[in-house]
């Protein structure tokens, strides 16, 4: 059947699928500095944010998305003190780094003020944490702002980006990648969310090539289901600058203090565990 | 955007959401004595095989169902020498099935020859195994089929069914499982497609407390990415006459004597692995 005017589409044109979401209405519509930003009430997953046509979250499944870029990074890391999210205007991923006590700073740094004014006024959830003494924001250019951090200053970034087409690829890329690597503290680690492992195993393999190139010598890769996302599974790669991220506290992400949906120390062991033709894809990388 | 004309949409009702896939042609269209098949090319996805507007399976990324569907159970059961596959009618997990050495005779008993016909002219690559002297085909009623089975005679039966509305609701229901239990020999285990984690929860729910009224002692879900199914994210539930069905034969399966995509001991374990949220749902179940 056709799908009518009530329901919001998604259309993946390089892989001939969609995802559509049944429309109560629209809350939001506005063209900022950067990009069309959208807010839909839909009827069974809560509202819904579009940014310049791409579905960027829903209150019914983001916990998924934001538990996997923030725990798996912070529980990879020996003690995560400073963490820097690129991108994650939606204040989700930051949410859920300030649920660890080891963080002493967390900064955002998105390009587009409006993304997080949006989300204060549309997803409050995810905006719970917005006044913790430890979150601080930045709006403006992440690549620049990470090329110009101090040296060795960093224990965690995490890149929580759209696709990499137009603003962001550039953060896909090795002078990028070079830039994260001169601003991380000794063991310090990179997360990026990486795509689909159905759809784009091209652009993995390209950024673990990329992130060698750069200087970083240790790669992993998280899957996890994403309903909303391109063919409904995601991934993010992890890179560490002198240690392994295959490892991981695991006591301490066991006995972790604060509640999850997604993530726990078992679903980080299993969202490591890839598929043989992903790790076939991957091998030797 | 709208969708035109040139996709196929299967709207999800009940959850508002709706996954499509852009079509070059249909291929086949015809309503069998039980319901209507249609077989699509598309653009990316291969051949798209449809029954009663619900996408049934794709080239693309039918492997991940088949596989889990029928790797775990094999590997969780002692020696599984019968197998009957109750559903199935694309032949897809008969051809898996087959694969494990210790198989001596499977049954696919599906409804509706047509489904197989179909399979045979358009998937051709699921149909492989279709001529293996161990294959053994019925055309009618599963339910009935289990229900005459003789006693103690089966190892594994393997539910690959439609959704629990319409033809197949029975199979999702106590009586079903009580003839299950009693052709099943000891040690004897049932899996069974259990939906969507993320919509379905009441479902996977239901199934316990049914399985477990009709006798089943040991229950465990396996979650795995579908592309194509609502939500994306898909799942099947184990369950034992008398034995546990969270361990399984880890040697037997790092070692096993054939390819597959998704499977492996690995990713079975991590299969197994539930987020917390979902292990809460089906806690002291």
């Amino acid at each position: 059947m056709a799908l009518d005017k009530t329901w919001f589409s998604e259309p993946c044109a390089e892989f001939g699928s969609a995802f559509s979401l049944k429309i109560k209405e629209k809350l939001h519509d506005e063209t900022s500095e950067y990009q069309r930003i959208e807010v839909y009430d839909t009827v069974y997953f809560g509202k819904l944010m579009v940014i310049d046509g791409y579905v960027m979250l829903t209150d019914k499944d983001n916990f998924i998305y934001h538990e996997m870029m923030s725990h798996p990074a912070l529980y990879t890391h020996s003690n995560p003190e400073k963490v820097v999210i690129v991108g994650g205007g939606d204040c989700g991923t930051l949410q859920e780094v300030l649920r660890h006590e080891n963080v002493k700073k967390a900064w955002q740094v998105e390009i587009d003020e409006r993304v997080t004014r949006v989300a204060e006024e549309h997803f409050p959830d995810l905006c719970l944490a917005n006044n913790d003494p430890r979150a601080n924001f930045f709006f403006g250019d992440g690549i620049k702002w990470i090329e110009e951090a101090a040296e060795a200053s960093i224990d965690v970034i995490i890149v929580d980006s759209t696709d990499p087409i137009g603003p962001a690829e550039g953060l896909f890329a090795v002078p990028f990648y070079r830039s994260c690597l001169k601003a991380l503290k000794p063991n310090g680690i990179i997360v990026q969310q990486s795509e689909s492992p159905l759809y784009h195993m091209e652009i993995i393999k390209g950024m673990y090539t990329a992130m060698r190139e750069a200087g970083f010598s240790n790669m992993a890769t998280l899957q996890f289901p994403q309903c909303v996302y391109p063919s409904g599974w995601w991934s993010a790669t992890l890179a560490g600058k002198d240690s392994s991220v295959a490892q991981f506290r695991n006591f301490a992400a066991k006995n972790k203090p604060f509640q999850s949906k997604f993530y726990s120390e078992e679903m980080h062991q299993s969202a490591l565990t890839l598929p043989p033709y992903v790790k076939e894809a991957l091998e030797g990388m």
